[in-house]
């Protein structure tokens, strides 16, 4: 299959599923044709590759990696390739690129640059945390990560709430996974007790996946263990 | 296949790709196995389900039609075929439901009765725009509609704009496709010239997908014309 030269968001899993449950055929098709790659880490690219198809030569390959650790003056010479015709790809270590991770970056000198981007379909846990959620799908804020220092994060997470209510707007955010239930304790404890909290965990695993809305005051009467658990929090009111 | 009794969250179509570009092969295995479907409009959601599957055996099927036009008292007992062990499907009139349509009430209320909600993966316009535009990923927000009536839908823009600014965070939103280009008109004229304005349309359609991103400045001194194109509107200033 010939396809066209551009910059293509290319999803990855959020679970240990076969590809056949989270990503189209269609990605599969695209992906094998790409030989320059800019990942956020080599090891799960290669690795996500191989699940896709593993008729793919991943030594032809060219990985440049995008995390922490790049130079970012470096990443405008990843999308050169481009500029010669080739298709680039991007992957992120889990979900959809450019979304909670660092791939907008080569995508915002993509676009300055003209060059053609195509975002495939995938699995988000923001979104499908969204949809499960039974929360206003009509205006809904992800805030990343909320502050650590303990002061502020109190004041984020009321400030949070205010938003929900203010402005009829779903509010979405995400913890470092072994801090889970002390983010859990602190929520149950700062929240309206009337006000809703969906706690949205392993996305896409069949056996695992837990997606639960309750308020404030019924998840202060459950128990509850999400450490090191894949989970994003969402927060509303009707 | 033997599914779980579940509510799930049925994705479809944005465009008239074959199936195998916009979601999994999963959806269709799961898709077969459902006998209740809520949906937006039963017309598009029997061609979606002929598309999936030519063998679904659309006669034995039972359709609740949940829009505008639906007494949303009723919208509880739509769920009834869970409680006797029955999956129920959701499905809007496209892309992912209970994210910008009507679809959320019915997931609010097995939240509520404690069913389990399973999302599955497929096209969104909001998440694909969102990757393909370079904008900030780790914050963003879905606005839905803007105002209609000249002044406050001004003022709207002038509130997103300056909310893209002072939280780092992309603002997204939506317009019936007619007034496409009179929207661009007001977005030039009301931005200021560095911010920046993404426009995606027509997400999934292989020949005729378009996502941009330029300053105010620059959309203003070219030509443009989206009227009746499917399209989805993100500001940002980095």
């Amino acid at each position: 299959m010939a396809i066209t030269t551009a910059l293509y968001l290319i999803p990855v899993g959020l679970s240990d599923s076969p590809t056949s449950q989270y990503i189209p055929e269609y990605n599969i098709e695209i992906t094998r044709e790409i030989k320059y790659f800019i990942v956020e880490n080599i090891r799960t690219a290669r690795r996500f590759l191989k699940k896709c198809d593993k008729s793919i030569n991943i030594d032809e390959l060219t990985f440049f990696e995008l995390n922490n650790h790049t130079d970012l003056t470096e990443v405008e010479s990843f999308l050169l390739p481009l500029s010669n015709g080739h298709a680039v790809g991007i992957m992120s270590e889990a979900g959809c690129p450019a979304v909670a991770d660092p791939g907008a970056l080569p995508v915002a000198i993509a676009q300055r640059k003209g060059f053609k981007i195509v975002p495939l379909v995938g699995p988000s846990s923001i979104l499908m945390a969204q949809m499960a959620s039974g929360f206003n799908g009509q205006g809904f804020s992800f805030n990343g990560y909320l502050p650590i220092e303990s002061g502020a994060r109190v004041q984020k997470i009321k400030e949070l709430e205010n938003e929900a209510y203010r402005k009829n707007m779903t509010q979405i955010f995400i913890e470092t996974p072994y801090r889970n239930n002390k983010l859990i304790d602190l929520l149950v404890r700062t929240l309206r007790p009337e006000t809703l909290l969906c706690i949205a965990s392993n996305i896409t695993d069949n056996d695992q996946e837990s997606i639960i809305t309750r308020s404030a005051k019924q998840w202060s009467k459950q128990t509850y263990n999400y450490d090191k658990i894949p989970t994003i929090f969402l927060i509303y009111h009707p």
